[in-house]
């Protein structure tokens, strides 16, 4: 199969989320990078191209040039892959959407509710595809937990709790002080620190596993570490449509947790709890309260799920192949749009809408706190 | 050593935690029961009585005429042991605070501020020594926790993050549906279910380990399993005087857990997580992340906590031992008062007060739960 | 009912095991003590009486005399309790025997097989009760493994992987040297140390679980820490009879593990996970690779076994419990000879024939070692 | 930098571990495969190559065809990645090292030690670059492992428990009954299948974390699943030079194991736990029992282990990150052999020594095997 060409905004020297988006890419094989404007510093650009074995002219030192000129070339890249800082994702994803050009962006989606109602709507306009790397729905046992929610087979949800707790900024002066740096500019931030980054993986990783929409929030965003001025600890109470309840908590703080997405979800008939750092398992508790592991591979996985896997069970599969496994099916639904035989349903990543979706969470938390810790309906 | 003697209220034929107390005041053997008004039925009341070997005229058919007769009596009991739904305590407890007679009565204390106010009044007017088993608090372990945050080696608490879910009453029809029944009569339960049940559980365990005091409280308590009248999932905002906060969950419909109690808390310079379910282990994790886990028996364990330890490490202790260590300190107490040599800081176990905090607790969650989920001052 | 009266040998001050054994039986309060031969030494014999309440002329200064006058009296003991160190189980448990009286004797049993066929026979022959207290064995969650595997449902056992590491000896001064010195004296140890003490609960535990006998064994058994003369490092190749196999490691220099029996045995179409020290706990694991974790207290507990549980799921029991659910069989077999309505079906709890399996396992394991880690046939 | 080109010979369809080894080169995009010998039927090779993007030249029907064809071109394959089964290792190294190519080779290297060790010389001979890729040994924390160890801050190693059960081969009719089937024919598979498959990577992992020498082996190797005629259930007691000791145990038919590689290390001053199914994490236990649990990334890693992480902690890593670190340090020493800049202790992957000695230690443990169990030395 011919594979596609890539290009890259972001990603330049130093950058851990635009090395990722490589590697997962690379891992399968399916798309070259081709394309970048890794930094808007031409010599940084250029250097990080040279590594990365892009051609010269095809280094650009504007988004905007680039997605003019990609779009022009007949062997032009089929895809752009946007991993810059939040606040310019909104008019990078713009750029390449008007050119033609499906987009791959990094989350949390952009700063505002009609800047991602305007990306969603533009891509629909122009008939493209529009992901946002939501990385940890790929892995398989994520999928799995969303398959046999929706089998039934558990009954209706009751109640989620669902955490993100890390601990690497417990101190103000922890990576240099940067952290806290840069997070205190609410023009680079959008006013949101914590939730902005965790938060959203919270919210989206219930609403993938559940189908579940948020009806009301009550958000409470403390500013805790001396010498920080965004949220670094949040807790949000939920109120789904249906009647289902839910808790979220984010932090920075909390010594003994790296990554700590944990989704723990308690249904009439059994529960559910998945852990992204164990990514290869997921605990399933029946009825009469025994306890049952299933792990990546084996024959009890669900089929749609199973299909992710590269590896037989016992081989850790990680982070990578995740994001790997969204790319399999943007990928996938490129080459079918290009050949004609695309359809919404063949799509099995997080779109722009599920991008839209976290920004209106991070904005009614915003209000619930501002006002007092009070419902906010979303 | 002389054995005291006591009676026990309540514990008739088919209670779970009246055995336990028996059980575990039999595992020192410091104490021998003499008397009890195990049932309000005579015939069940005797028949408990034959079976633990109480003489006949010390099986009593109103706890009233019990507190009156063994006070009277030169071999009167030296303390009372109120095992009684939770309805009954404080009657209870006042006849035998008036009789003179030390108590130790199970959670919650009782159903009103103002009983719980007037029986830890009575007790300190009488000199007499009141106890409320909160049994987890008994755990080495817990104590341990206790002990290393007031050493101040962790830095300032910052959150706790705390639950305690159970999934037995799952359904409606679990348990013959007595559950579901008993817990409809508002007259007998106080207005409250799982909070109270379970929740108390957690404000005292946060409360004895961290000795922060709730400032003020944000509760949602939900009623979910069809057929239930009060609250089954409940969760509780938390701000503490000094600035720290905390978040308690708790269900009853939580398939997949026992009863788990897990407190997790996080400071400035590393934190702390511990679980009832695993009450031998305590986790520690430092700064730089690294996670410790020591075992009761460990020379790691504080002294103050390590010499309630009855077995080497290794030799699992349990619930029965954490009920025992109560016992331990309250009846070390009894013997101090008798021989003179009593002072405050010498109890070591929770005391009336800690079960009136329970109740003020409780009140102050109802209050934000019917007002629409707004902070109450406690 | 009526409670029984024991006596006890050995249990001393400072002595850990002969107060477990007096805790456990506390426990369910079936039992009292009544006489004693606490010690040798006359002074610490009388107060170790004194502090548990026995009548003075109920504290003995050699076990014969007590075996004689407890005998002879109208109240005497009903069964006689012997925590000795090893070398002297053989004399005091064959002076009880001889004397009438029923014996529960601390394990390893006794030095030679000789011995143990002897106790075991002079016990048949008088038609008294003879218990080894393996104390393992006790937990419910034992008793549902071996009720699992008697039912056939896993198939065929092919392997067992059996271990039992400490690490509380690794250096030659911990513990003040003693254990170093003590292990020295062949007269006293019966020139086997980490074997004898580990090894036979081992044997004993998949003894108990399996039904399995074994053929023949393959033992290395290493001296490794220095300054010490006898082993603290043991392998043992096992074949049962019928063609299973088995690998037994115990030692005592292995840092990390207080107490750690774990017994892994591998079936046709499942297999089984037991751990000591999670003794509330088992794990089962299907065909398909799927691990089910099941709580004592459960619905799925084999009824044979969850009769011993004395709480629900949740609150856990430990090694008190295991060691009083031995005693909770043999006070009911004792109770039934003196009724006349004993059986042997009624026994659920290791019996001298056990100890005497003990013995020859370790006599057949040190003639392997001596000969060059060959097989040695039981 | 310039990518270097690679070939492969086996990989075809259907092939696990090709596929594994494509996408984990792919990982750092070092270098591009070029040229393969997929299979030996031409179709399916050309097939293969097709989907791998191989121009149809350079897709080979022989294995010495294309060794001879790339050598001979000015931009041949700078090395070869054998993945063929086991019983053709030996005669397609020798060819690519005779044709002057580096060469990467799946374990086992190959059937007997005469083989190895002509392999090793040739490599030697020719100075060219041999790597057996043993792939568990590239984990992070695996070499964590070993620089512990060799820092010697746990002092010396005492002992040793190592294992790696799998149960996917419980029964004959496992997979269609192939592995049953083509396990049977010694002349595929060098008359040992779980200790060939299972043994040599737990000998390897021994060896590359403690760097201990075997001096001998007592081996017992059972074929237990009915239907099959080679070993499936393997123990070998070990002895090391200096006096360490250690027991290996496999296994085909142990349900409940995916891969379960573990290796417990017990030295004087503390001990390890390494396991390959959760490569994040290794525990180290400290002299007072207490266990210490360190992850990828975090500061206390040492550093030539550090290095080879791709990711933050708690972004887990996994089977083809461990394989990519193999190939990190092969490429590194293929560029640096170019350059003129190599030197012996650049290399940081398991090597045709590393496969000599699991060669040998196969030999070693078949031999006391036949011979009823009896030490061998090495």
């Amino acid at each position: 199969m011919k594979k596609l060409n890539y290009g890259m905004i972001g990603g330049g020297p130093g950058s851990f989320i635009g090395d990722a988006h490589r590697r997962a890419i690379n891992l399968d094989g399916q798309a070259v990078l081709r394309a970048g404007c890794f930094s808007r510093t031409p010599e940084k650009c250029r250097q990080t191209g040279q590594e990365l074995g892009i051609s010269p002219d095809r280094c650009y030192t504007t988004y905007d040039e680039m997605a003019k000129a990609e779009a022009a070339r007949g062997d032009g890249i089929d895809f752009a892959v946007v991993v810059t800082p939040n606040v310019s994702h909104y008019p990078i994803c713009k750029a390449f959407l008007t050119a033609g050009i499906h987009v791959s962006c990094d989350k949390p989606l952009c700063l505002t509710v009609e800047q991602a109602e305007e990306l969603c709507a533009l891509a629909d306009k122009k008939g493209l595809l529009f992901m946002v790397t939501y990385t940890y729905m790929g892995h398989v046992t994520a999928k799995h937990v969303r398959d046999v929610l929706a089998s039934g087979e558990l009954g209706a949800i009751r109640t989620v709790m669902a955490e993100y707790p890390q601990g690497w900024l417990a101190h103000a002066d922890d990576w240099g002080g940067k952290q806290g740096q840069w997070r205190c500019d609410p023009a680079q931030s959008g006013g949101v620190n914590c939730l902005g980054d965790l938060g959203t993986h919270v919210e989206n990783a219930v609403s993938m596993m559940t189908g579940l929409k948020i009806k009301r929030v009550l958000a409470k965003m403390d500013v805790v570490v001396p010498g920080r001025v965004l949220d670094d600890n949040d807790v949000v109470m939920v109120e789904y449509e249906g009647g289902a309840t839910g808790v979220y908590w984010t932090s920075q703080f909390a010594i003994g947790h790296d990554n700590s997405l944990r989704v723990r979800i308690y249904c009439e008939n059994g529960s559910l709890q998945w852990f992204q750092e164990e990514p290869e398992k997921v605990t399933i508790i029946s009825r009469d309260g025994v306890s049952s592991e299933l792990h990546r591979g084996y024959g009890a996985i669900k089929p749609g799920a199973a299909k992710y896997g590269r590896l037989p069970s016992g081989h850790p599969e990680g982070y990578l192949e995740a994001m790997a496994n969204l790319y399999r099916s943007f990928i996938d639904c490129i080459r079918a749009k290009q050949d004609g035989t695309f359809a919404p349903d063949r799509i099995d990543y997080p779109t722009g809408y599920d991008g839209l979706q976290g920004v209106k969470f991070i904005h009614a938390c915003l209000k619930s706190n501002r006002e007092g810790n009070i419902w906010v309906t979303l």
